[in-house]
């Protein structure tokens, strides 16, 4: 398999652009994230795999709750900002804009809605892992379309 | 949870479309798909959610391979007509033109590229089925972009 061949064609996929976020032991983070879809209607299900060496993805195991933040088009800064490594820029989320949710994520101001999830499995998946959740409460925010990877012009795909 | 505004807010993802195809004891199925994700880089992995009820997913879970082909924009009636239950339209890859990959499994002639990928493993997901499963092999076919499913007006979600 020619690598640059696999880049490229894996770089043909559509995905949108989200900004997942988690709580635990009295601390937040907020991580922009593509690799997401619904798996099921019913009952209705999210998959979402997170890097296994994240801060977030031991938040999310132990706190086994999570937020989507669906980021509405116009938001490339944002999911920028919030695309950074948590550990490497601890203060990412400062000047982003959120409520704490019923399950103690944030719900960031800017999100055109969101989807709450209780991780129900995970599945192993290389440098990932597939977190399975089931959704339990969502919130429209506004209205408009939302950002997509095309839009952005981000490439975290290949 | 309101019913309808979860259906709304999860029809905020974004997706692309895929004709998914698998083949197993001399049989082969083609079938449209917008559950699937990027979810590795190292090694590279892809997650799809299979309905549980479908001719498909025994066959994937048989032979363990299948082949993702990136539809190309403008093909929302190939899309359409791969999307009907081939229990139900036994008939449905009439006139329907394809190649045979290595692994067996149907390359549509108008795709943008295709993805071949042998099951790792599985995951339960409600009605569905969520297939963890390793890039063997790409190729990419035309230039273009991916039909996505904003552009198909398909409403797969909610």
């Amino acid at each position: 398999m020619d690598l640059a061949v696999k880049k490229q064609v894996l770089r043909t996929f559509t995905y949108g652009l989200y900004a997942v976020s988690c709580a635990d032991s009295g601390e937040v983070n907020i991580f922009t994230a593509n690799w997401l879809t619904q798996v099921s209607f019913d009952p209705p299900l999210v998959a979402l795999s997170v890097e296994n060496g994240s801060k977030s993805l031991p938040m999310i195991l132990r706190s086994r709750t999570f937020i989507v933040n669906v980021l509405r088009s116009g938001s490339r800064e944002l999911a920028g900002k919030l695309g950074k490594s948590a550990i490497q820029h601890p203060d990412k989320l400062k000047n982003v804009e959120y409520d704490i949710g019923a399950n103690g994520c944030p719900i960031l101001h800017d999100a055109v809605a969101w989807v709450a999830c209780n991780v129900l499995r995970t599945a192993k998946a290389g440098d990932s892992t597939l977190v399975v959740a089931e959704v339990t409460d969502v919130g429209m925010l506004a209205e408009g379309t939302a950002l997509t990877m095309a839009e952005a012009g981000f490439k975290h795909a290949g």
